[in-house]
């Protein structure tokens, strides 16, 4: 996790109630969804809306995530998720995340691969060109 | 919420970690979600597994939900979830909740309303006779 | 759900991938996430955030609550929730709720019943003035 | 995620409708979901129920998950979860996790890393002794 290539998108995301749990913090799970939540406007802020891209009849598994936690977060607090594009490759895409409270405070860290697969038939395929093509030109 | 009228199953849910919020008792959210399992056992049980029927193409959405909460249900706590077909019309099925914790407390109650669709078209449809054989023969 | 008295706050939510289900829309379930979140934006629109309430021990359980779905909601559709004080009593607030897609389509109607609880007793107690005072001069 | 030094126990869970997303397939958030389940169960099954490590005062925060997807999971599969202990310090325990579907195929593993703190400083504490002579004895 110590490689951040490149600064995609700087997510706003407030903690919902229900994301708590009984220990009084968010639910470490929920960090993966927060992850998804930022890495969808990442893609966004760069072109590549994943709604337009499932319905160019690409879907985009998730096929390996990792999340390490520092601190906790709390019910109510202003987060703000960092995401990365760490790496690429034919057909992967890794993106990286930085979760901060509104004291700037780092809460955790974590990565996702995610791959490309037909919607139809579900099997894999490489990167589309013109996802290639934005992120070369980032 | 008086009328119970059929009893279709009887499950057993355990509650869940991440089913609970900071306020220490499963979030109100997750009885709907509740509802769904014991409806899926109790569709199970009769013979029109919720599985077979989105297979058959059609779908059934829920149109209404309502959940009344008496007392709260805790992490690790074995509930018992009671199922009941309320009422059958042509084109809805309304089912009844009950649920008890494991010293037979009555923590909440509910129902839903489900229509049916054409998975395709996403027009609703008459209740499969398939369905309706059953039902009136219970 | 006709009468929808005072209007509080209107919330902006996106809908997140991990909200939608295999049928490919939100699931029901969800909504009632949804007014939490739209009810929690709300109280602080008004000045009594929530968590200022739990702060100084008093915690709101929901009690009650019901949705009525009209149209489906997709992934990354921009919603618009509605949040609606309907009615107060010396240990009650009823909030009612209406959700739009970025077409102006109402896609559903809920409303929520709170009450209040001492967080160690986990006693009922009445309304806190503070939160009497402030929805009595909305 | 080679080493899996010993199966403490073998858990069954059936996927949610819920759970499941618009790709049609369980989201992956909720393998992290099934993996508590699953501890839960396995801690449960050598005598350590987690429910009775709270109420000793004692959390057990998750402070680091990796999942890897192989083959997605569908509404109303039956999993098997294998949790394994796969190390222990004296103030951290890690858990390797296998989902297999019902025809034995290896959906997904990972691990998650726990920690131990006191819930009301919620300071870093050693393994509690009860623990520790159970795990020593496995």
């Amino acid at each position: 996790m110590v490689i951040m290539e490149k600064l995609l998108y700087t997510s706003k995301i407030k903690v919902r109630y229900y994301e708590t749990d009984k220990m009084g913090v968010v639910h470490h799970s929920n960090y993966i969804r927060y992850f998804e939540v930022a890495r969808t406007e990442a893609m966004a802020a760069i072109g590549c809306a994943y709604r337009d891209i499932e319905n160019s009849g690409i879907l985009m598994p998730v096929i390996s995530v990792n999340c390490e936690y520092r601190f906790p977060a709390y019910y109510a607090d202003e987060l703000t998720v960092k995401t990365f594009l760490q790496r690429i490759t034919g057909a992967r895409m890794v993106f990286a995340y930085q979760v901060f409270n509104a004291e700037g405070k780092l809460l955790a860290t974590g990565n996702t691969v995610l791959a490309f697969i037909h919607s139809d038939s579900r099997r894999p395929v490489r990167m589309p060109a013109a996802i290639r093509d934005i992120l070369i030109n980032l």
